[in-house]
């Protein structure tokens, strides 16, 4: 039984978390952490992984805590630039056997996309990304599909690969559309939908598509689980899911 | 066992036409008339339907020679505006007991999506056109979404349908695709497609999706029997392929 | 404004559908029955219109007092066989002006695909379902599935196209699907699936696809409002939302 | 330049690679071997690298000679069990820097979509295969489909992933597909497709979908010039395309 302290705990998504850690057998939830709560309430209860998902502001103060006091933390942020990821290591370098992993994205179903997207990108010429959200969504297009792209565009200029062989001449404004780092993505927002994306690659005679559909934030606690159940095997920094997901 | 010429034989789409007349067991093809040869030929061979594929140019000339020689007449064609509607109809009017049928589009198919994207356009508040064709293709949208899209808009003004929910604030250029009449339309152009549409509809907590591939141009001659085979019980003018696939 | 009576209000669906009435701009929920209260509760909340969503025991007593009340009643089963259409008929016919609508299925969406599958069922050789829902689900196929391939059989039978085109000499035991009035069926069942059905029709170099994804039960109250809207224009019986959607 | 000989190239797929071949700018075909050709026109052609695209009958002793005569080899054929492998190894430890390459499968899309399924596997409770093809397929399931649920099944046995949750009591024959290794496998066969698959992955509240489409055999030749490019750089006994295209 590892022993879970949540950090955030009474936020939607920290709540989701304790049901997670509550409901899955090899781990026991000890310490919810909320806003103005001690953090020596982690240490007291005996955890021995901290799941954070506060704020980008408390992060770095939690983090140096548990780090100190020899406790794993798994942090749930997408805006770590390098000046916070050389803090961290800093604190890590005093603490040998701990792990921090910093995870921008906890669904399973989304990392595995965008990495076989990444994988798949420079064995066909053609590649664009279709995502589909409810319509009540702000931006266009998804954070995730602008951050496949780059994946993809990424992989593609390694390995050589020339732009997408395209005979348009004549076209509507917006007809092929957004480039991101030379990608076509297309968004669609429709009443009905929740959060779903297709990456489709083309080559002579055959087509690949990879499909995500989201339903729900429950598919998050899967990844939470699977970061958890890692860390433990895994001293020193680990960026992102891929590693315990057996991507890397 | 209809008697059957081919006008425009010797081109791609009417050796593809002949072709199918020969293999089906209800019909004998009598007459291939190529650019230079005598239309007299139609009525020496006792044709009973005449199936145009020839030119804008020389449609209208073949039109009055069948119908005034007691020859129905499938013309397969997009370009008719009024003019001509008119001028068959007049021609029409002398020739009692004939029929001329126009069809923009003798895929059964695309004609069956389309009708039931307008069909169906009314009882959602989102819809959304996606369309992919191979790279080769110069222009976008294809010149069947833009049709779907103008049917689709004009159903949901009849029926009194606002603007679909879009929260959209922040957009790159394109995502949110092209406004065919208020009605997004999404090109993707890949290696390893033909030619494919999927019309999107989403109400609250329900989407309803009508998709043709079309693999080869094999499946026009589908449509072209079926015109051959409804035109006789048809007399005066018809548009478009829908009545004789029962859809009007 | 239209003056609307739920029956069987205090259940799931009849909740959904009180909720979906208040929502509604042209309509006003004027009595909510529930098991054990006095029908005249609807007359005497001069409900114009009733919507019965109790049991198949329930709703013959509740159709006869209100059409011999003049109120028109909205009837949510897929119970009625031969005698009760019958019965209603007589109740009907003491009662002009007064209308029955009995519906099976209150979703837009599966009403739509199931119509349009039966509309092109002749059209195309082949025709096969799949149909993904939840893990929880008890019986497979669907009882949607199962209807459309029923109608898509029937269509198919009165049009006089044979069996589908199938060269399969060696199969694993249901790798065909299950043969519904000799459509195939496939039935997958999938933690992360809500309710879903695709079909699928295929003819020489196309296919077309009609899908239906259905993620809660809250699109049905859309198919509720419907029915309440076109009663009032629509004396005697209807069967099947077919009618007020613009498909009879 | 590599210079290329073909073996079985007057076969259809042997014509298909000696046409891939030339069109490639990096490569030179020198010799096309057919039924009853000396071998030696392999040598004296100069060839660095051969492909044998011949018979189970004819391979191994293709492959002796080339292998002692210093020439890589790229064998398309998915019948190799271990005492050929074996044999192959014998050979290959006296031709050091020497490669031969065993493929079972060409097509880059389909076994990049088998690889993704078998990575993805250990993480969703839920997987089924649905695979499309042509009505003149003899046998149901896919060859494709088979090895697939195969993979599925052993990552996830590996991973001790238990049974996918089904609470289906009551069920046509059929309805819930054939199990292969214990994954649900349907078998569609529809005019107007050509070959296509879809592994289906489905978590709480997600779903992954991994899908190939193959329109024509011109697909295989990406892969095995993938082969003749990687080929030289792999000395001894490569099994699969996996590594060339950076997925062992």
């Amino acid at each position: 039984m590892t022993k879970v302290a949540v950090l955030g705990a009474r936020g939607k998504l920290g709540s989701a978390v304790c049901e997670a850690v509550e409901s899955a057998d090899d781990m026991e939830l000890v310490a919810r952490i909320g806003r103005g709560d001690e953090l020596s309430a982690i240490t007291d209860a005996g955890a021995e992984v901290a799941v954070d998902v506060t704020t980008l502001e408390a992060v770095m103060g939690n983090a140096e805590f548990c780090l100190s006091h020899g406790v794993h933390t798994v942090i749930g942020t997408s805006g770590f630039g390098p000046d916070r990821v050389e803090q961290l290591e800093a604190w890590l370098a005093k603490a040998p056997g701990v792990g921090a992993m910093v995870v921008p994205n906890f669904s399973v179903g989304a990392v595995l996309m965008m990495r076989f997207a990444e994988l798949a990108a420079a064995h066909f010429p053609s590649v664009e990304i279709v995502e589909t959200h409810h319509e009540r969504k702000a931006d266009a297009p998804s954070g995730t599909a602008r951050r496949t792209a780059e994946l993809v565009a990424a992989a593609r200029e390694q390995a050589g690969v020339g732009p997408a062989p395209d005979a348009t001449t004549s076209a509507l404004d917006g007809a092929r559309g957004a480039a991101v780092d030379g990608i076509p993505v297309h968004s669609l927002r429709m009443s009905g939908s929740v959060a779903h994306q297709e990456v489709i690659l083309g080559g002579v005679g055959e087509l690949l598509t990879i499909r995500h559909d989201s339903l729900s934030h429950a598919s998050f606690a899967h990844g939470v689980l699977a970061a958890i159940r890692g860390i433990g095997a895994r001293p020193g920094l680990t960026i992102g899911l891929e590693d315990v997901l057996g991507l890397a």
